[in-house]
């Protein structure tokens, strides 16, 4: 900051009033012209860190992620943190834990030494979760999961409205009878998805068959195994748990000669990259928000968005492929 | 530090000296055993910034990677790389650029204004890449990339060695007949790949059969629709240049009755998440060493490790499962 103000030929506080844009300051266009001037003849860059001290709290904003290296849900939310962070100003500490406590306190620990504004505490699949306790410490949002006791603030996909879109897709193409394989894990998803499911065809006036819905391994292998059970049932149409579940089912629906969708109609759930897209036929589905989660994370913590349930809910859209 | 100092009845400086665990300060048992036990109980947190401040270079790497949201390639670098930093006292600043040029400056500016001790530059995917100008100014160390002109330090996949072994795998399950689908796109991929497989097989005195070696795109589609050429040039294993490219094979050859592994092997390469693991039969594979990658990145960074051609190769091993 010296160099830049002999090279400007003003005082370092001239300099100071300048680069940080300091409202008030009375400072001539000549000066400021020569001190823009010098900053980038000189490529001078403001410390960041410095900057931080003297201003008291940081400009980080930390993200625990619990499967960064294992799924690419994790990798959205971070992305749509990252742009929404960005937007206002700050950057985010990321940490990868892939579900390790030790690791987890460390990241934690970390992130409270560099001072940060908050924390985004976020677990790649949406589930309830117990908050570690060094986290009272500290502005916490959490994203795609949530306290039991609501303490915390949470931003969550709406996997009722999900479950329902899913479903209206199918009845809007005319089905009448549609299976639906959840998955045997209990979860938000789980008990959302089959409201949707329900809520969906009582809204057109189909009476709900039991038989109709079942239960696998939220995987491909889940959804190979069931197909018998989806043959014998007479539906013509399967909303899948997930898009995992569905290109398990097409593996044994392609064995069994059913073809999709002309005898029968697939919808999936999560959008996942490497499979929706790709999968023959490509699969029409409901994607998960994870980067819509991560920036309205982002927001919640910066209080720009709130929600009087303490859970804000993010809508699950629509992705028509070929499969219905 | 002051609440600290007062509680245990020392000075700030004592404190100082046992929280930063300075070698050569002398200080009493009783004393630090005061200090550790005030510590706790205030919770005390050194603060990281205003230490860096002190200490001149911060503790911070920065990580630049192109597309964690679309791939889980990118999760696993960062993962090898947060695992290698933290073991050597550094954190991460994760910047995700999803390519794009203009996110990626502010990234590498906001990683300079932060004083990093230097910067991993990753691409999701190995190939050749100019380096932007603005890492000049700072030790840079490419992940999965590579410039030109060797001027940068940079990891890599080692391509050639992983298309040996997968080549390898075929050839030790009693298969002389190879087919090759490689990828139309240039990279060191899709050369490196060629040129072990050649090598195996005249390592094991089979002559090249140059209308073995088909191209297609580098995605399911690709595979299924170079099927028909398959099963035309009597193959009876087919090396696939990635796991996309096999999971589309198995579709074609689904529909054409073969069955794998009776009729024909399949060999992938990349053990992508997702799929590899999750297709029927389970897929036999050669593994993109993306954690590897990244811890190898930081050690390089951090001068614990280096390649007389300044492109450290990294082992891609077979992983074995059912296709074979």
């Amino acid at each position: 900051m010296r160099d830049v103000a002999k090279a400007a030929g003003v005082s370092v506080a001239t300099v100071s009033h300048v680069v940080n844009d300091k409202p008030g300051a009375r400072i001539g266009d000549d000066a400021r012209r020569r001190v823009q001037e010098a900053v980038v003849e000189l490529g001078y860059r403001p410390n960041a860190l410095a900057k931080t001290l003297s201003q008291g709290g940081s400009r980080f904003i930390g993200l625990v992620a619990d499967a960064i290296a294992t799924t690419p849900f994790a990798g959205q939310i971070i992305h749509g943190a990252q742009d929404e962070a960005w937007k206002h100003g700050y950057v985010l500490l990321v940490a990868n834990t892939e579900g390790n406590a030790a690791v987890e306190n460390d990241a934690i620990a970390m992130m409270l030494e560099h001072q940060v504004h908050g924390i985004l505490y976020s677990t790649w699949y949406h589930r309830e979760i117990v908050v570690p306790d060094v986290l009272q410490q500290v502005d916490t949002v959490l994203v795609d999961c949530f306290a039991a006791d609501g303490e915390f603030p949470a931003v969550v996909p709406d996997e009722e409205q999900g479950g329902r879109t899913a479903t209206e897709e199918l009845l809007a193409a005319g089905h009448r009878r549609i299976a639906f394989i959840n998955t045997t894990t209990p979860s938000p998803a789980r008990t959302g998805r089959l409201a949707g499911y329900r809520a969906a065809l009582e809204a057109s006036g189909i009476e709900m068959d039991e038989s109709l819905v079942f239960s696998a391994e939220p995987q491909q292998e889940g959804g190979y195994r069931t197909t018998p059970r989806i043959l014998e049932s007479g539906a013509t149409a399967v909303f899948c748990h997930n898009d995992r579940v569905a290109m398990g089912l097409y593996d044994g629906l392609r064995e069994a000669g059913v073809r999709v969708p002309e005898d029968i109609a697939v919808m999936g759930f999560d959008n996942q990259e490497v499979i929706a897209a790709h999968v023959r036929p490509p699969l029409s589905t409901v994607a998960l928000p994870h980067y819509e989660l991560g920036a309205a994370g982002v927001r919640v913590l910066l209080g720009l968005e709130s929600d009087e349930s303490h859970r804000l809910r993010i809508a699950c859209p629509a992705v028509r492929r070929a499969s219905v």
